[in-house]
C-alpha cells in the first residue's frame, strides 16, 4: 500500500489536533482511501520541547529540513501569522506538496496568491479550517458555487465575541468580566483584541469574499466595528425589548460589481436566523440565486472541530487525485 | 470538446428545473467542467403533449428508447413512485450510466441497492435531492463522515407541513385552510397523505439512516405521526406559552447498535434550533464526534432549489471521472 507523507508547521491547538485525528483515524483513513498517512516532521519553534509523547523525533525547526523530507506530499499549515507561514507555503507548493491551512490572517490577505500559484505547480489548497472552525462554510460554497451564483454571505464568524454577547445577556456579566471568563475558558487569547475588534471575523469574511466573488473589497474601505464599547445596561435593554446583539460580518457584490462589506454589532429579534446562535457557535448565511437562503450552524473552533475540518480536507485531496473521492 | 449526453426521466416540475438549469448554466458549465452537456431525451407518459417549447423532438415513452442513446452518460431522474424507477435506474447503471435521482420513495427503499449496483458498474449515484430539497445535506454529511462519525440527526424535512404549522400559528388559521393555502401555492399534492401524515419525512429520513448509519431501522417499528391531529386551539395555547410546534424527524445510534427513529410534532422553545425555523425551510441538525452539533438550513422543495443540487451533483460526478472536482 502507498504511503502518503505529511509534515505539521506548529504544534499548538490546531496542530496537535490534527496529529490526534490522524492516529485516531489511520485505519478508516486507509480502509476509506487506499493509503497509509506517515506524518514525518512536525515544524515548531523549539524542538527541544517534545509536547506530544513520542513525537521528539519528528521535531524541526527548519521548514528546509521539513521539506527535504523524501516523498513529502501533504503539508498542514497551523501557524498564526501571515509570516512565515505564506513563505513556508509557498515553498510547500512550489516543492508539489498540497497544503492545508487554518491560517486565516495569511490566507485573507494572500489565499488567491497561493491558490494561483498551486494551480501553477498542479497542487491543491485546502483552507476549510480558515473559516468558522468546524462549519464547512467553504466546501459547502465551492459546490454551490458550481452551478449557482451567491449574491451575499452574512454571519457571526467569531466564536469568542458571540461568547461574551452570550454571557452578558444570560448572566448579566459586565463586558470585562464576561471576556475574562473567555479567556479563562480558553476562547479568547491573552491579547483579545483581534477577536473583539472584528478584526478576526473580517479577515475571515474577506477569505469568503474571495471564494463568493473571485475579489475583495478595499480592506481600508470596510468598517469593522468591535463589541467592546457594548455595555451591560445595553445588552439589558435589549433583552427587555426580545432582541439579542449579535457581532455580525457581511459582505455582498451589488449588481453594479462594487462589493460592500461590513463588521459590527447588531439587534435581531427572534425571527431573526442567527436569534438563537448562542456560544461560542458560528453561522452563516448565503444568499443564491437558484436556491435561494442556505444556512451552516455549528461550532466557530475548538481543537477537534478545526482539526477534523482539515483532514477532511486531506482525505478531498486524496481523493480528488485518485480520481474519485470515496464511496459510502 | 467532449459532450456529455444526459436524459431526463420524468418531466413534471423538477425535470423542467433541470433543462433550464442545465441550458442556463451551458457554458458556464462548459467552461469550468471542459465538457459540452446535451440532454438527448426526455422521458415522459405522453409524448405528444409538449410542455417546454422546442423540446418535442426529445419526447420520448419509452426507457428503451432513452437508454439506446448512443454515448449516453447521465440519466437525471424525477419520476414520483418506487416503480418503475427502480427499475429505469437499474437499467441505466447496467447501461454504465451515472444515475442522480429526486426519488426519495424509490432512494429510501432501494437507494442502498442501487449505489451497490452502481459501485459494481463503476457509475456514481447522485441524491441530493431526495431529501430536504436545496439543502445540501447529504454532500455535508458524506463529507463529515470522512473523519467523523454521525451519532443522532433531527431535523425539519417536511417543507408542507412546516408551512402547514407556520399558518396555523401566524395567521390562526385552522389545519383545513392552512393545508388549502399550502395547495393553492402548489405546496401539497391534491392528495396531501404523504405530506402531512409524516410519510414523506419518514422516508427522507430513512435515506439519512442509510447515509449515516449504513443501515436503516425496521421500518415497522418506527413511529410516525402526522401533524393532522393538531388544533388551532393547541396551536394558540403553545404560542402562548412561547413554544411553537415544529414536525420534527430524528433518527439515533445507540451504542448497542440499534437505530432508533421517530417522526412526530415537537413543541420547542425559543432556545431550540428549529424554533425560527419557519415556512417552507427544512432543517438538518447532526451530532459528530469531532465536530460537534452541525446544522443546516434551507428551502426544502421548489422547482429551482431541488433541480440546482440536482445539476450540482452532476458537476460533482463529471469533475470525479476527470480526476479534477473545480478549482475556484
Amino acid at each position: 500500500m502507498a504511503t502518503i507523507k505529511a509534515a505539521i508547521l506548529g504544534f499548538g491547538t490546531v496542530g496537535q489536533g490534527i496529529f490526534h485525528v490522524l492516529n485516531e483515524k489511520r485505519e478508516e483513513l486507509r480502509d476509506k482511501l487506499g493509503l497509509e498517512l506517515e506524518v514525518a516532521k512536525i515544524l515548531v519553534r523549539d524542538p527541544s520541547k517534545e509536547r506530544v509523547p513520542g513525537t521528539a523525533h519528528l521535531l524541526t525547526d527548519s521548514i528546509d529540513d521539513v521539506l527535504s523530507v523524501k516523498g513529502l506530499q501533504v503539508v498542514f499549515e497551523a501557524i498564526v501569522n501571515e509570516e512565515p507561514s505564506f513563505t513556508y507555503l509557498k515553498k510547500a507548493v512550489e516543492n508539489k506538496c498540497h497544503v492545508i491551512t487554518a491560517n486565516k490572517v495569511m490566507f485573507a490577505k494572500r489565499g488567491l496568491e497561493l491558490q494561483e500559484l498551486a494551480k501553477q505547480n498542479g497542487v491543491f489548497v485546502g483552507y476549510e479550517a480558515t473559516t468558522a472552525g468546524g462549519v464547512p462554510v467553504i466546501k459547502t460554497m465551492k459546490n454551490i458555487l458550481l452551478v449557482n451564483e451567491v449574491s451575499s454571505i452574512q454571519g457571526i464568524l467569531n466564536g469568542t465575541t458571540n461568547f461574551i454577547l452570550t454571557k452578558m445577556r444570560s448572566e448579566g456579566l459586565s463586558f470585562d468580566d464576561a471576556l475574562r471568563e473567555a479567556q479563562a475558558l480558553g476562547y479568547a487569547e491573552a491579547d483579545p483584541y483581534n477577536d473583539i475588534s472584528g478584526q478576526d471575523a473580517f479577515k475571515k469574511l474577506m477569505i469568503l469574499s474571495s471564494l463568493a466573488f473571485g475579489e475583495q473589497p478595499n480592506w481600508a474601505d470596510v468598517e469593522v466595528i468591535g463589541i467592546d464599547c457594548i455595555t451591560s445596561n445595553q445588552v439589558a435593554d435589549a433583552t427587555e425589548q426580545g432582541l439579542r446583539y449579535r457581532h455580525v460580518a457581511e459582505v455582498e457584490k451589488h449588481p453594479d460589481g462594487t462589493i460592500y462589506a461590513k463588521v459590527a454589532p447588531m439587534l435581531v429579534d427572534k425571527e431573526h436566523p442567527l436569534y438563537p446562535i448562542d456560544d461560542v457557535f458560528n453561522a452563516v448565511t448565503m444568499e443564491t440565486n437558484y436556491i435561494g437562503t442556505l444556512t451552516l450552524i455549528g461550532p466557530g473552533a475548538g481543537m477537534y472541530p478545526t482539526a477534523s475540518v482539515m483532514v477532511e480536507d486531506y482525505a478531498e485531496i486524496i481523493g480528488k487525485r485518485a480520481g474519485f473521492v470515496v464511496s459510502i
